[in-house]
């Protein structure tokens, strides 16, 4: 038997889990502070759901893990959580709008391996759902901010809209019947570069002049490029929009760029999506945007759900700030010499005042023990032995410095609170 | 298309996923202070992996959820998280030991469905890696006791232990080639019933007089039986361990009982598992027992790996809790009158304050907005308007007496402070 695991996913260990605990509480907490609610769905979807073609869309649904369950019903693992979203509202039509809802998970995508790309992988999303006013976006790009903010990744927020990318498009000659692969192609500008995506915009039947043309726009960027289309298309409401976001938002590091196009199809109106400043890594840490109809079409009844949305990729930010473990969250170690019984019972004191207390539950030489706290990078160690009892005492003793202090227990306690590991949660 | 969920799969809204995050919470913390800690493994593993013989067992295989990579290469969905840990530390057999990893996550099994049970249902485990020494039950089942009086179920853990169970069957008379099955059989008990179970046995074939013989062991419980197993067998290496537990835990709520059995096939030592005290849920609320051969079979290098570990099953105790959901956690609504830049801001001062603060995105009346309020059972509402503006204060009404005050930012705060929801984590 080959002791493998399936290609493209990883296993998370003690400190590493710790960390990516960390992110998702720290996502977590910050959507909380914005009044958002949590939802779980599972992990498997009924096929024709993941399918649907106003969900993800073909390119997508080619890297769906495709499954049976007894009954011969097909079913997929769900590819984000977008869509099982839209599903929860479909089947929930008269929940209370606006519907704010977070929710973090693994989703699956069996697509090509490379740096940065999983097949199980985790993501965080938020969601507003009916609300059309631009509060939403900048709720969400808030949002963000205080994210990364907190997590101490500088980030640049690359803001855009698709009613105005089209108009865009439309102004620098490209067809109607172009439109769409001509902004899936423009999506793999900071992957394949200018010149790869010029071959493909020719390979979509784009003439050299519309080509040059609309990389006019896309060259350029921020205020200077929304002073030109307000001159060029006064009336566009994809500019309007971008116009009002940014009175509530203040530019800097969030800059309006027209060459970011997004690859999915459901998007309406704004879009966004956020990079590390420094250019470690290039994948986006996070992305969003509006999609006002797709959940509409799930539920099949007329109804209009406007929705904004953000999802955070947990392990691209993993990866990001993996060079820096956390520590991990024991405080102490108990040793017992012998007494068994009143070393369980001092155990028992300690866990009762917060402090995260392993114990040595085989029998083996103090030496073992205490390599074993200091693998482990356990500051401190209390002996329980015959001796320390008679007296009243243990001995603790600090795994830094080897200092060894007798001493009552309601003493290390005190000691070993104000020492306390943070940890993962 | 059909708006539906997976067979035997549910989503988890609002105050359903918060009562279900506050029990994952209270047993991660638990584990915490206990010196457990984390490792998260993929929800795939390679079929070969999932099947081997000493892993779950034949009966399990059956309900394994099957599937292929884009390289053909044969997947399934977990079973459960023991397995993937022996995996983890055969990939890894130079880890540290004691490992002492505890895990969350869901789990899946394509099995007939009933009140209880699902296709994917969430385990949380804890596992304790390289000790032979019985303080290792002990510790598991301190923290089975610590977990359920903190989440406020009252509970009595039935004990066994495999070799001890074995050596009364053959006293019994059961022949050695049918204990495997017998086992299987006496694990059903709870479900089935006595009658369900002798004739299962008869089936088997067991004589009359073997099954009455055993029977009137597995009738008998706790001390009583303990001393006449002692007189019986003094010598039995389950027994004294048996004995030994004992000697660590006060045996209220905890009772040594012949007639657990365990379904699984790779427990080698004691075994335990938890129920409602009141009765009012059948199936267990957790489980485990010592697996000391399962890790080094798939270590496959003659190297030992004695395990212990409990599974605590997540559905089951929400299931038990769901009766008194908790409150959601929303802290204040702020509704802008119209001054949407000074809301904001107000909005961000509270939620640095900790107040999770929910904001009225769209432009709708009052009333609108008061019912929304209500709805989520939101405690106070910031009306922010010119008006109030102008005198530096804002509005703060109390959604449950309907009083409205007008006061400073910085009183409303206080006020929200002492009133705070308590989050679900």
């Amino acid at each position: 038997m080959e002791l493998l695991l399936p290609k493209g996913t990883r296993d998370f260990k003690f400190n590493e889990e710790i960390l990516r605990q960390r992110i998702i509480a720290t996502i977590k907490k910050i959507f909380e502070l914005h009044g958002f609610l949590p939802l779980e769905t599972p992990i498997l979807e009924r096929f024709e759901i993941l399918k649907a073609k106003y969900a993800g869309g073909a390119e997508i649904l080619k890297e769906v893990f495709k499954l049976r369950d007894q009954g011969g019903r097909i079913l997929g693992l769900r590819y984000d959580l977008t869509v099982p979203l839209a599903r929860f509202i479909a089947i929930n039509p008269t929940v209370k709008l606006p519907f704010k809802r977070y929710q973090f998970g693994p989703v699956f995508r069996d697509g090509p391996i490379r740096t940065g790309r999983y097949r199980q992988f985790y993501q965080f999303d938020g969601d507003i759902i009916g609300v059309k006013n631009i509060l939403a976006e900048v709720e969400l790009i808030n949002i963000v901010k205080e994210v990364f903010k907190t997590l101490g990744i500088d980030v640049v927020v690359k803001v855009n809209n698709r009613k105005l990318l089209s108009s865009i498009l439309k102004y620098s000659g490209v067809k109607e019947k172009y439109i769409e692969k001509t902004i899936l192609a423009v999506d793999k500008l900071e992957k394949i570069g200018k010149k790869g995506v010029e071959k493909e915009l020719k390979a979509i039947g784009l003439e050299n002049r519309v080509i040059k043309k609309l990389f006019w726009f896309l060259n350029k960027k921020g205020k200077d490029l929304i002073r030109i289309l307000k001159d060029l298309m006064p009336e566009n409401e994809g500019l309007k929009e971008i116009d009002s976001l940014f009175k509530y938002i203040k530019e800097k590091d969030v800059i309006f760029d027209a060459s970011l196009a997004r690859g999915l199809v459901y998007y309406t109106g704004t879009i966004f999506e956020v990079f590390d400043k420094e250019g470690r890594i290039k994948s986006s840490l996070a992305a969003g945007g509006r999609y006002d109809e797709m959940i509409g079409k799930f539920v099949q009844k007329n109804m209009e759900f406007p929705a904004v949305g953000v999802s955070f990729g947990i392990d691209v930010i993993f990866d990001l700030l993996r060079k820096n473990l956390p520590k991990l969250s024991i405080d102490v170690l108990v040793i017992p010499i012998k007494e068994y019984k009143e070393a369980l019972e001092i155990a028992k004191k300690l866990r009762k005042n917060g402090i995260n207390t392993d114990f040595a539950l085989s029998e083996r030489s103090l030496s073992k023990n205490l390599e074993y706290a200091n693998s482990l990078g356990i500051p401190y160690v209390i002996f329980v032995g015959k001796k320390e009892l008679e007296k009243g005492k243990i001995k603790l003793k600090n795994m830094l410095d080897g200092e060894e202090r007798l001493i009552t227990l309601e003493k290390a306690i005190n000691i070993l609170k104000k020492n306390r590991n943070i940890s993962g949660s």
